[in-house]
């Protein structure tokens, strides 16, 4: 006699199925705020860090990770990416506040799935990105934010960050 | 007549070379903080997510990214981890302020080069994973804080958040 | 004059051509067992292992490996998954027999071409991380069989293992 | 006041430590056996697959993918493979019994941990590699041995399959 | 008051975005040429290498690299590829021009953007690895050109190389 | 009775061993070169291509290619990379010549083996990510050279392209 016990109740990993789902124009937006020290502030702006152009480098990072999310997400299904654009500036704050490098990330697909995790992960590996090119000089840097902006397509329709 | 004309000057991406430095211990430790709302941080307590385990997965996640780290960050060395531990925890406020899902990454190596990236990518992806099993209930949940909490090993040595 | 000595006869390794086939719903079934001794078993349904919770990590795992097929299986086509479950149960054989470890894997797509690989390959993969989480216990572990359960879609139609 | 309740008990996943562990030189052999039909097996010795020579794209993915070990299973560590060998040959057997295809793989590294995943993960790949070459003539076939042969340094030395 | 300083002028590294173009046939075909010494030439031609069938290998390596060209390529799109074709070719020259491998690839895809790049990672990998299998013999290999041959579908046609 | 016939012949694939080689300083030196219509070098010179910058990003696709060399080229080992450069320029000819981009690379490891295949691959990614950047200006441009330049280290020693 075999006891069968099945180890897939509550709790269980499972990917959403995505295969009834209706192939529509997908969009999301997604932002990482990056707290920075003067000086590494005075260097971004500069662009004279020691390892080079940081928003290039933060760029690329961010649009090769968006095509990766499904490999570095365990859940999320390949998506078949076709607009990714990563967006580095810097916000200086005159008075007592901490300036920030902000990264806005916007992706595009046809698919039966949203692209929200792409957008974020994008968000994320170019924050990180910047992180690594001024960590030599201000390794004290805080990722304060990453978040969705907004998003379009779909059964649940646009959703905008209140 | 040839006219070469280097375009390697100011601004230019460079890989540290880390070649003349010992191999040390090196120690890193990262946190991610990620806001969420009381609907979803009940579903978490409980573990009631449609998509499963999300601290299992989300621990798994942040595993592998470490190691993957060299690939996503563009100038980062690959290091041969030794261990990189993941850990998952919920801080619920009982007043007003938010309810938070808290990640504590560490990773350790003996190498040239400190392993800060590794513990701040495995922070990353292991929040963006909680993000991605949430979002169905909480699209508005952000990522609050990524940042380094300790390091240790190099030339710098010991280093804590202030 | 040049001789042009073809090396592409016989035994050459080539990717079969989808390009004329329609896209149609795929699906495909397949089953992984590892035999195991009894005092692992006893860990697993405990879940016990040091390593920690092997049926979510072998999930997992076997899901990330199904969308990586196309990397890891030469010739195999990239296919966009809309599903990829894995389900791991313990079964426990009261007289004489041994105890197993049974994975089932399913995936769907709507593609040009059979999500047969995907459904192995989640299995095997499911399977290798169940011998790497207990291995510490019993290294003697043997996956006896990996086979397709069934299949469905495409010109070949339905089959199902006899 | 806040809550703070950890998840990190029992069942956890976590990958072991070897950041204390000498490095000492390491082997390990593995195996695949692949049932196959008559008429595959004829095929197979005529090296007259439509897709081409399987032994030696078996080798290949077989050797891939032990370099890609540690990607595919969440808790290896990644390490510095000196030697991946994976042979393939076929066994007839003149009377009832099944034809097979015998997948033999064997891994060296000078590491802190074993190479038993990355001999097995090599073994698993290549024989799956042999199902997609030869699938279109025999869907049937089953992997129905994957099992390590021996491993070799360590503090646990030498282990043989009984 | 904050300063808002965009980079993202001239310069500035982005995709193009695909999202409005239509799906078509799209095809490529590229070359690469490898001139290689007369001893090196002698052991391909018998296919004597110590490293084994190096045909099989560069066309192996050629069609897995084809698959990963979006992420080896910053700013290309994932593709889903239906048919890559890698020819392995031996040119000797019967006077005193060198000899050549002759490495020629074809890809084709039904997406909104060409599969140029496709073909010519195939190729230039598949290069390379003609170049490891043979640099014990002759380490003065000179990949001698990688070009596009041929290109088709899409809005700008068919392209020949003049 | 099993008659075992052993396909592991001739031509069979194999990585060499490196098992016993002890681990030194190892360098090695690279170059491309890539033809561009005169078009097309007019807008490398004014960093004004429609994709961006096309150095930045052939720098960046570069490094990131070397690290991946073991997974791209299937015979090669995974080196623990110290050091990666990529330098980009340009090359007028005032006369009746082509115009050119030159890719030089460099690579450094304490390894069992020597670096010469991250260099070129290094190299041949970098011009790779030239021709994609480029490609919607000059179709027609030509790698016309991916080569070793020099290599130290190892039992080999020095050898410099003659």
């Amino acid at each position: 006699m075999a006891e069968l016990s099945h180890l897939n109740q509550k709790g269980n990993v499972r990917m959403v199925d995505v295969g009834e789902k209706p192939v529509t124009s997908r969009r999301a937006k997604a932002r990482a705020q990056i707290r920075v020290s003067a000086e590494l502030f005075k260097k971004l702006r500069e662009n004279s860090l020691a390892k080079g152009d940081f928003a290039a480098t933060a760029r690329i990072a961010g649009i090769q990770a968006a095509k990766r999310t499904a490999e570095l997400i365990p859940l999320c299904h390949p998506l078949p990416l076709e607009l990714i654009s990563v967006a580095v500036s810097l916000e200086e704050l005159s008075l007592d506040g901490p300036d920030r490098v902000i990264i806005e990330t916007e992706v595009q697909a046809r698919s039966t799935t949203g692209v929200e995790m792409e957008a974020l992960t994008a968000a994320a590996l170019a924050a990180l990105t910047v992180y690594d090119m001024g960590k030599a000089v201000d390794r004290g840097m805080v990722i304060e934010e990453i978040c969705l902006l907004e998003k379009e397509g779909g059964k649940s329709g646009f959703w905008k960050k209140g």
